[in-house]
């Protein structure tokens, strides 16, 4: 069971969770609860750490933040124990969960489920802090960088066998899209890895595309629920699980949107072997994400091309290609911030032709002007003007069928 | 160095601590530095616990509380790093501390300076969360207790072999009394261990009791100096050495008193074998602290007992010794909460006759009426109605050439 910040968020949230805990106890389950800070804390200790020093030292910045999952471990432990539930806490350095030693953004490299495992032969549930772990060789406590708490869950429950890894979230599952832009987005009850980890790439916030990953990896199912449930009497969720574990496949599962986009555009440039080399290297050396790659031959033998970055990248990535814009020789650049990425997923895309080509013609149908086209196996985007973002999603939603009844 | 909660209550007066720690390692010293935890955060920590079960387990207590001096540790590694200075945090477990396994309240059993000593080599600054450590078989963080972040400090000092202990408060220095009692008080240059023990027992509040024995046992020279002079010039403190050390040994060193006393007396005990036993077994083991323990043979072999316990304990005692009335036999009780003891500490009472004595004498011409007398072998204490404590006070402290020209 893993909880977030929110949930977590003062004593008498904690004592919520506790009940919750209690319940799956009460059902014969050994549990591990995996927590985050309560909401809040972790922003104030990182403005501490700026405070100190603008340039701060991610060493001890990870002593710092990782305070907050403490405290959140320990006073769940508490909680636990006072309805009866025997339960102790787990810190990153004594379960140990051991990373690489890129402080502030540690990757989990293996964990010792063995203390954990005896406490439950115990009966104790072990409360474990998120979102930290130690450095083997250094002793020295590091952090996975924000959202680490669902990947930790994901790890944890890999590492202790477990038959499922229950993310309460303040929301009760995953949806075909966000409920905010299309009111007849229905909760999917499972949904598959490949899919989620598409949905999560492309700007679903629900979980942490880490934490999927490793899920997929581990083959760890993760059921995604609400914390806001009567811990007596808890609703459903989404299941996230091995393709074989979905009965019905749809062809396309869910639409996912993402306005975080900028466009990009190089005219003219020389149609030579490496010039694509040569524009996205240095961005990627500035470690910008490039998305989105379309290239279209113009006269002459030149090439326009136009890619997407991040639109918090967009300003860098302008600078650094205006900087060689002679070495790589084009004609001129221009840019678009207002640019929404709509996606559609689903595994069933493997199986299906011309799944993407109805889009095209739903969306023309809509006077909806697509900017650029991108597909894999399973999902295919478009870039369109963001001005037409809940238009195209609502469009999509409803031409794949997964409009609530 | 150590600097207490009020001397690191936030990232700025955090940066001023740093400033402290940079003027002692630019004269040439290898420094480690204890702190507490951001002044009011212990507080708040504690309140959760007691808010998310009034009987908590106090091992998860010590992992809810050791996260503030966690969190002061790794802010202050950064704010020296900051100024130039090299600096790494060293948690309890980390250095490692470790204590016994009476969580909560927890003694230092060893501390490993190695880690700490291969850092200075490096030329780092050791900076280590103070009142805690582990527990070396479980592999538990234990606490302290409160005023542990005094006894980490002095711990550490022997444990690298440091040659002085400074603890920075919010005073600068031990005076010979309350100077809010009495105006002419005077900051000692030096004071013996055994001096500075006594009147930490005797409610002088600079310094816990437990810092100054370990200091004792170990030879710490522990320096209590102010942390709000200006860092790069910083005023005077009193130096806690042996006595040889001290060259002008007064037979008089100052002035203790307590106002958190109560006074007890049992009328017409049986005088026989075994009552003093009878009357204060049951008290400690209820962890109740007798102390000024008076008696006096009155009628037909009963005796009057008299003996003060904490104001806290008062009628807890006196429910406890209720029950016990048929069991030891005496007549009635008397109680009295409205007392205060007074205490003179000095070494030079060893060598010199009639130093109470003459204290007895001032007093009675002040109309102070002494309730009871306790000696030891270099101070003397007399329990006096509360209301006349400040003049008790500075009668002595005027009476033993104390008082600032």
């Amino acid at each position: 069971m893993k909880f977030g910040g929110t949930s977590v968020a003062n004593v008498e949230r904690i004592r919520n969770v506790a009940r919750h805990v209690k319940r799956e106890v009460d059902a014969g389950r050994e549990v591990a609860v995996v927590v985050s800070a309560m909401s809040g804390k972790t922003n104030e200790l990182v403005a501490w750490c700026k405070e100190a020093a603008p340039l701060y030292d991610q060493r001890e910045y990870d002593a710092v933040v990782a305070s907050g999952e403490q405290v959140t471990a320990g006073l769940l432990a508490i909680a636990l124990q006072e309805i009866g539930v025997p339960a102790r806490s787990w810190l990153g350095w004594q379960a140990p969960i051991y990373t690489s030693d890129t402080h502030g953004s540690a990757r989990i490299e293996s964990i010792e489920g063995a203390g954990i495992i005896e406490g439950f032969k115990r009966g104790e549930v072990a409360v474990v802090a998120g979102f930290q772990g130690v450095h083997k060789d250094s002793g020295r406590i590091t952090t996975l960088g924000r959202g680490g708490s669902d990947t930790s869950a994901v790890a944890i429950a890999a590492a202790i066998h477990a038959d499922r890894c229950d993310i309460y979230t303040d929301v009760d599952g995953v949806y075909t899209t966000d409920p905010r832009v299309v009111p007849k987005a229905r909760r999917m009850d499972r949904v598959a890895f490949e899919e989620m980890l598409e949905m999560a790439s492309l700007g679903a916030k629900v979980l942490q595309v880490r934490s999927v990953e490793v899920a997929m990896v581990h083959g760890v199912r993760t059921y995604v629920r609400s914390s806001f449930d009567d811990p007596a009497n808890p609703g459903e969720g989404t299941l996230i699980c091995n393709e074989e574990d979905i009965v019905e496949a749809q062809v396309v599962t869910g639409i996912a949107f993402s306005r975080d986009e900028a466009q990009i555009t190089l005219r003219n440039v020389a149609d030579k072997p490496g010039v694509a080399a040569a524009v996205f290297m240095p961005l990627s050396e500035a470690g910008i994400n490039v998305d989105m790659i379309v290239q279209v031959v113009s006269e002459k033998g030149t090439t326009d091309m136009t890619f997407t970055v991040g639109s918090a990248d967009y300003e860098r990535a302008f600078a650094i290609l205006d900087k060689i814009k002679a070495e790589i020789g084009f004609a001129s650049m221009a840019g678009e911030k207002d640019v929404a990425k709509i996606s559609a997923i689903g595994i069933g895309m493997r199986s299906h032709a011309g799944v993407a080509a109805r889009a095209f013609r739903a969306l023309a149908e809509k006077g909806v002007n697509i900017r650029a086209i991108t597909t894999s196996e399973i999902k295919f985007s478009v870039l369109i003007d963001e001005a037409y973002t809940e238009l195209a999603v609502r469009t999509l939603h409803s031409l794949y069928g997964l409009d609530a009844a």
